[in-house]
């Protein structure tokens, strides 16, 4: 292929990982700059798995240039520019620390890590590669939901004043029929958290990010409802469980907590939390209210090209949820989309980070979330748990 | 007036108290008996308060026949039959348990009492009535909104499967300003309670009512978000302010907690409650919504003419909520008022009060909501006032 | 009974009729005064019906002091200062004229009459009793909802600009089982009209009230789907029909047309209307959209309680439609009524309706809808069906 | 780059014009191949412009190989296997035509040409070469909205039943203003048509795609609400006008029409349709009604991934308008995507076009819509002109 754009320098990409996240994150490499000025064009170089025919299989697919099996040699490759992590979380440590320390830019997927000392760990090392210009995101993607990045901006400029209650709800319900088969996602062992770690994290992220408050204290409660299920005739993925015909359920199918917010349009405020698989009807349901003293907001992912707002400053009689349909140029990413009232779709929040991403590292600038965002999610995830296993107490994050 | 229908017979009633709840109260004795075939005619004999000005010109606006300002007198008055006490919590046990003493029929608005003590008495006295034919119920009223009698009946016909969660949030927004003026609702002394006991309450009942399940622990939090309001110049209603510039707010502004529910099909079911005067843009939105194994319902006051309903058991891609308009003769109380598509209000649901108590008179059988049901409430509120001041511990009821 | 409210004059009523409609009323005559203060005190004198034992039934039901089945007798009677006319339309001609010649106030339930020359009478019989100081009012009761007050006052205060396009639709599906059976509204010779008149005339004058401005010419459609339907075995209310299987459905099942605009703030406007019974899943869906140079308004009858506006006046990136729940102190009618966020019904309309008029009968002032804005509907109507009858030609009204 | 997937042909592609649609299309060329298996490898040879630079600068941003200026070489290029003509509408004769007789397959835009003879001779020339196994359609995209194809699933499932009633508004607002700029779009010389060529042609597509039925006669209206507005001060893209200062707009702003239907499910339904610049709040407000003996369903652009489905067969006190979020590996286009509950966008119906557009030429079967299909829309729309040019007649299409 002829040189795409002429004069533009060239950033090459390694992604690590090829499951869900892979293809989004492959849509985005592709997708950002043909409708972003980026600066630089990026190139798909590797993708790398572990077995070399799906990872072979990926790349067709997904339309990167090669593919690899060795990690290790692809981070520390001097034609690589970038690493992006979208691997399992208990692999995020060793790979986003070997590519920092090789003065690769990182972008991680969440959970940033399974423990606090790794996460703490990776922020050490984002920390020491930031000294010498190497830029690390963690992927919280959608905080690039225009409508999310609209809600934050109402908040910047006082429109919700002070903020006093947010409630923030991840429901799905893939779980609610208790005859579902076991899976590797509710084995402690494999997948480190249930519903808590998986979509509470998106949930802990996006009130912090737009009420720029961060959470002081919690008290937690995780539930498993249904304790065992079904093991799948092959038994696939599930750690010595083979042999019997029920598999232990050793995650949280469901979380809830209470948290308090410090800083920001939003100290002193009361967060309520809930993550669960059990909403039976909502599928993808992140569900975002924030009250204040001068207006309120309210978003779901599941119509995530709105937002509703209310001024509480209007006059009586003319109040009310004004439902803002987030698809015009002046909101946040949508001048580079289509017209007014044409909506976007998941992906699109990924290439929002991977434009973000890549004009931070243009511009030499910190994006965000770094990975001490991460990092404090992480910290917050922790609180809940020891919350939890002590009977809910106010737990200090 | 001519006999209004005749062979009929007259039950005639009591009304002690005649604020807000007395208009809606009379407002259901006058319309019921038009539009319900009771089996006797309700005459709105005697309206009781304390002030002998602000009862004859209540009496006159609500269409009493005679005013009176001595309850005792009221309640003991053998041409009295009914005694429906709208009056505050604070008089309820004096009233109730002398009328029930009486021989009349008693229907009490909620809170049931201010104390689980009082509650305990009153349901003793209700005890002792009932031996003797003697009716009483507490006025949760929103039992009586069609949707959520049809929420019931959906529960009780195993359409929700096993009800895993439920999510009742009683939302309210009137405290929002924080320069909003002290009123007696905020004063301890006066109010006995804040959001929980006020409208929290209305949340535990409903929760209970439909699920058939009860709550047996919880772990709650208070919250007073703004301690201080300015007085108003008069000071109305406030005790021993008068002279500073600013009251105390001795209640709480919002209420959180985690239950769990017992017993019906929620068996070790876990609630969320939320009650709140701080949800800006908010009026009454008691929300509630229930998930099951089989299906979910959603819920809201401000819209309670509509249940949304999910099947989970319908054919894969042919699955999503139902907003079933609850205005077709075939849903619980409506044959009775316009047809369908016509919606009814907020009022309606006091006139179908009055309908089952005065049809559970008639019939000879105990109307519910019970006494009983009304001291279980008081016990789940005084939980979670008990688990809030001991760091949002698990709590029996 | 003692006397209501003392030293107020007594306004005695008589209702002709005493249908659906009848019910409506007498439940509006017993409450607005509980909940307005009139000035005057209604009172509920005499329902007059055809069949003595019905209208005996009825006197009961609906809490009226006598039953008469002689009109003329009661519209003359001198203790009579109000007869409200809610029988059938083709009664409405003759009763109006004797009760407006006989002095009384008349309240006139919608349509008018069945033709335009009928009337044509009422109005002239109308405008000469007007100079004796009697009071006629027609009773589209849908303006008296406070949502569609509340869009007039936007409209007035210029809140939508200029109005370019009206949409307004009354969307029921009664009629959408082709299986259903013939009844007497499917009867032209008895119903007088099909959809189009019976709620298309709704339509019609929510237009003109909210807007300002009257319908001047249209062009239209009408159209049976069904042409014949089963007869019920006792073929009631069916002329000459009884001894075949299926009736001839001689009325339009489904109405619609364009319509030109001319004064106010919609001059020059374009209104796009529907009237139908086979709107699959709508039960009492009279929905109104107005599109102006400034703003929008959306309302749908089935949400009566809210009202939906649009302010492109707004920043950009801060537009929306923003849902007006109209219930509070501020919005019309509704200071009478409960808290803030408390719904009302259909039945209030009615309560608006003889509050408005029996207000104007105490001030001297005559109320609205004026009978020559039933007259006009009427000629709306007139001209639509002659339009249809000449291939949808532009007709001038 | 190393060959994408082994083994798999390639179909080279050239791509005319380069405007909104260009990249549109270009998007799904690029993406249609990553989420599905198509058969086939598409390239993206070639964009052809007139201007030089703008061409190359779009082939950059768009990602295509090379850039041409020369239609007429590249539609002749023994090395290109499909053209998709992007261009505007009065170009599309003369392309397609060529493109064809020279074998290759063609995706054309909609509306297909800018008069019905253009059609005409689009489809002949479509025709001749379908015989040689050249393929060919018009991009009417909504097709591929995934809840549009539910739509259709549902009717041709017999779900809604009888179909008598459908209702197609496309709702814009971007013409609200009445001091907007006088634009090309405006002039009829330059645009062909006003709002009825631009989105009223997708209405009724949709209309004869979802219900199986063609529209056999209409009446129309066509207005013209702002007949002049301000010439921006170059006046570009406008004919003749420089010299003055406000320029005439001659096309519709707004077109009305109603229809009759003929064939399948809808034989004998009547449509409703209207296509609206003035639609104040309505930014891409395409929505769908259609009501039918069995079932309705309600269908609006802005919230593309929702269906409403009413199942007027579910028992009596269970109906209702079901929300189906569409977005389960059940429902047509979704498996590829995303997890249950994660929207798309606006350009993924693009990439279902592609994909069934290649997967019909690797088949060697016809895609769906024809150019007869494009055609026979034109005509629809010379109907209504033609009717509202004679007083909104009855015209027969």
């Amino acid at each position: 292929m002829a040189e795409e754009r002429r004069g533009q320098q060239r950033l090459r990409v390694a992604m690590v990982g090829h499951g869900f996240m892979g293809a989004a994150h492959s849509q985005a490499w592709r997708t950002a700059p043909r409708f972003f000025d980026l600066g630089v064009e990026p190139e798909m170089a590797v993708v790398v798995g572990r077995d070399p025919e799906r990872t072979e299989a990926a790349r067709q697919q997904y339309g990167w240039q090669t593919a690899s099996t060795d990690w290790r040699a692809v981070v520390t490759d001097p034609d690589i520019d970038v690493v992006d992590i979208c691997s399992p979380g208990s692999s995020h440590v060793d790979v986003a620390i070997a590519a920092l320390e090789a003065g690769k830019h990182v972008l991680c997927e969440k959970p940033l890590a399974n423990t606090v000392a790794e996460a703490e760990a990776m922020t050490a090392a984002a920390d020491a590669a930031r000294a010498k210009g190497v830029r690390s995101m963690v992927g919280f993607s959608y905080r690039r939901v225009p409508a999310i990045a609209l809600a934050k901006q109402l908040v910047e400029a006082g429109r919700l004043g002070t903020i006093r209650q947010v409630r923030a709800l991840y429901l799905q319900d893939w779980l609610a029929d208790e005859d579902g088969p076991m899976t590797w996602r509710l084995d402690k062992s494999l997948a480190g958290s249930g519903s808590l770690g998986d979509i509470g994290a998106h949930a802990i992220d996006l009130v912090e990010h737009v009420t720029g408050a961060q959470l002081t204290t919690v008290s937690g409660t995780l539930e498993t409802f249904v304790p065992e299920r079904p093991l799948l005739a092959d038994g696939v993925g599930l750690s010595g469980t083979a042999s019997s015909e029920r598999g232990q359920v050793t995650v949280d199918d469901a979380a809830f907590f209470l948290g308090r917010l410090g800083g920001g349009a939003a100290d002193g405020a009361i967060g309520s939390f809930e993550a669960t698989r059990y909403a039976t009807g909502r599928k993808n349901g992140l569900t975002l209210e924030i009250s204040g003293s001068a207006g309120a907001i309210q978003f779901d992912l599941e119509s995530m090209n709105e937002l509703r707002f209310y001024d509480a400053t209007a006059p009586a009689g003319a109040q009310g949820f004004q439902r803002i349909l987030v698809t015009e140029p002046e909101h946040p990413y949508m001048a580079a989309w289509w017209p007014t009232g044409h909506l976007i779709g998941y992906e699109h929040t990924f290439s929002h980070e991977v434009k973000d991403f890549v004009e931070a590292i243009v511009a030499g600038t910190d994006p965000s979330p770094s990975f001490d965002d991460g990092l404090h999610v992480q910290r917050v995830l922790d609180a809940v748990e020891r919350s939890a296993a002590d009977g809910s107490s106010w737990t200090v994050i």
